[in-house]
């Protein structure tokens, strides 16, 4: 079996104006489709991020993939990682910190490889007729624990003039309509724990908008909440103590301020004060080489990993590993995304022995309209997303579905994600990311 | 495809006398060939640590791996793995370090469930027309390196009475004699780096063989030399000087004293010298958690895995993954084996994207006679044994031959290695192993 043909389908799919701190989400989300065709006409599938910049480096991808054995993946890891530098920078000043994931070039080859990777597992699954949870070493769990993530945002469901989605949720802007946006969740998905992006209000606020939630839900529900470093050493600190109770009991605290140096800081300071809270992050921890670290300045104890961009499933699987043996918890990272990417999250958290959080999904925020997936969009039952009794990934591609995206994507005036330039397009002409903003 | 019905073949291999800190090697050294039939009809195989234990350790697994999917491994290691006891214990205190591997207690699910993955691999890659090392991943490399492995040894070449084999190196236990078996390994074999098993003579002699083998072969032929733990750490820490050049430039000094607390302080005295000399150890690091408390120590810089009781051909990915996120070097451990085990260590090695060293194997020790492999021993050619273009592990067996292994094994008057007894039987009555010795 050889892979005879790669077919790239970029989409755009409707996101909400949804508020962090890097800015505002466009009205359409860019991802893309990826296909894998094998000379004994099986289709393997994935889904990565999208715009013109991941899809250019797929594309230049092709004449390395077209040919090989879907079951080589050591030697392309290899082949792509040659010269990529992976050392480790803890102050923060990296551009890991400031752009959006998915524009890190820094993780530009983990993130080709795993588009690569899944299109190849899901091929080789189809081919031996097992999921890739099993195909990959057997599943740890049968379903995978997703959380609800809330966001604060402004009035309107996403999508642009005939093509505008409904608004479920209204404007959401204070503690009260995000409780409101969460007892929906909770009661469409089943959802056990929740995690708010934040970095957005004034922390008092913030701290509110989780005081709030615990209100509402009570300690069942573990909280985390995300500024994605909006928030300096010392602020970080007051927001720390101001929630210690509320974090705790499967919690956590997820890139309050920038850099390893900065959340070993805050860790530091906590801990004198007799406050455990877990650090989770996604920011100051993007690859491999930056685990050990994370360890060794006791900055971060919770790893967010990202199948779609430290390299895929298998690599998902042994950053589980790794974090069991290290004693460090594991969690997973998501930005908005298709179906293909939500089975694609499910059997990454199925094959990790390890996962000691429910994952991230921003999946309730897209809708039916968009999804490529034959037969519509992935159940989310209970807070869980069940693997499908199939071979590979467990779906396959809507082609109508997937024509229509690209149509979309084509008619879009942006192929980049930029939350800052929308902020100053839709709240304030003057808008900049500043870190640390409080 | 599920399990069907589990073969244990316990098998006695021909062994000389050779020499090690624990003793004596006996006339035969023992393994045990395990086989998986499948529901369709096809075979996977394995083969690990023999004598009872091990034996009655596999047999009783057959409830829980008859009706299993070969796919189902995860399940597999976390049911061994409940309440497994992997806290790890600097001091080298533990059992660890007195018995020889195969009849550490705390090994005994890792050793199970590597069998049994083993077996599983094989069938799956036959089932799927795969290599092993392709199955997992991809393969890293084409062939897999190992190393000459030197033996002090008395006259004698294993086997007793009529099953007697021939003596190809007569008495080893001098610099010239060890000089004249390792020009007979680098002749007949191609290795290009040399480990001498030592803690059997003074230190001075071992010093002296070492130097010979550097006078001999030069600097291209990195050397290792491994006591197994026979030296205090003053003694350790001279011998470290001593050998400071010697074992520069690719080489290692494995396991010198016990305990990874007694290998830092001889490492830092070391280091105080300028002696950066790498230490290696399979008896101090034999399971996960022991790496990171080897790393935080600085006691030990190359991991010696071994698939046979770390967990099989993924779990010697998964540490040769964890030793170059952690920068440490990975090389293997061997025991005296057949050609089941010459292939797996082979699949492991080439399954590992990071291997910074020549494996291990006693392989060369063991003859024809008494292999199991359909068309007679795997060939070792310039240091490196070949993945071969089949499914699986790429070896049969020979029936007939695993039949005589069998009748040698149920003749066996002893089915537990103990190199202390062979010793006192042997060469010195009131022989016990002492550590340290020197």
């Amino acid at each position: 079996m050889k892979i005879k043909e790669l077919r790239l389908h970029p989409q755009a799919i409707a996101d909400g104006p949804l508020r962090s701190s890097y800015g505002l989400h466009a009205p359409y989300a860019l991802r893309t489709i990826v296909e894998l065709i094998t000379t004994d006409g099986i289709t393997g599938i994935s889904e990565t991020y999208g715009g013109d910049k991941p899809l250019a480096a797929l594309e230049a991808l092709r004449s390395r993939v077209v040919g090989m054995s879907p079951f080589d993946l050591t030697r392309l890891w290899q082949d792509l990682h040659r010269g990529v530098d992976a050392t480790p920078d803890p102050s923060g000043a990296r551009s890991q910190t400031m752009l959006v994931p998915g524009e890190n070039p820094l993780d530009e080859a983990s993130r080709s490889f795993a588009a690569v990777e899944v299109a190849c597992l899901d091929a080789i699954g189809q081919a031996v007729n097992q999921p890739i949870c099993d195909l990959v070493g057997g599943r740890a769990r049968e379903s995978a624990p997703f959380s609800a993530y809330l966001f604060y945002k402004h009035a309107g469901g996403g999508g642009m003039g005939d093509d505008a989605r409904d608004d479920k949720y209204g404007e959401c802007l204070s503690p009260e309509t995000i409780v409101r946006q969460c007892k929906s969740f909770v009661a469409e998905y089943g959802f056990e724990e929740i995690k708010l992006k934040a970095g957005v209000l004034e922390p008092e606020a913030e701290i509110e908008t989780i005081k709030a939630l615990r209100r509402e839900f009570g300690p069942k529900y573990p909280l985390r909440i995300d500024p994605n470093c909006a928030w300096s050493v010392d602020t970080s600190v007051k927001v720390g103590l101001a929630l210690a109770e509320e974090l705790s009991g499967g919690g956590y605290l997820e890139d309050p301020c920038a850099g390893l140096d900065g959340m070993a800081k805050v860790r530091k300071r906590l801990l004198a004060e007799g406050v455990g809270t877990l650090f989770a992050s996604n920011v100051a921890t993007t690859c491999f080489a930056h685990v050990p670290q994370a360890r060794d300045l006791d900055a971060v104890q919770i790893i967010l990993s990202d199948p779609h961009y430290w390299g895929g499933i298998r690599k998902q699987k042994q950053l589980s590993e790794l974090c069991e043996v290290l004693g460090l918890g594991l969690s997973m990272h998501s930005n908005n995304h298709l179906g293909v990417s939500m089975m694609t999250m499910a059997h990454a958290a199925c094959a990790s022995p390890h996962l000691s959080h429910a994952c991230d999904t921003h999946y309730p925020w897209q809708t039916e309209v968009d999804e490529v997936v034959e037969g519509g969009r992935v159940p989310i039952v209970n807070g869980k997303v069940a693997i499908p009794e199939r071979g590979g990934l467990g779906v396959k591609l809507d082609y109508d579905q997937v024509a229509r995206g690209v149509e979309r994507y084509n008619k879009l005036s942006y192929k980049k994600r930029d939350d800052e330039a929308e902020m100053r397009k839709h709240v304030d002409p003057n808008w900049k990311r500043v870190l640390p903003r409080w």
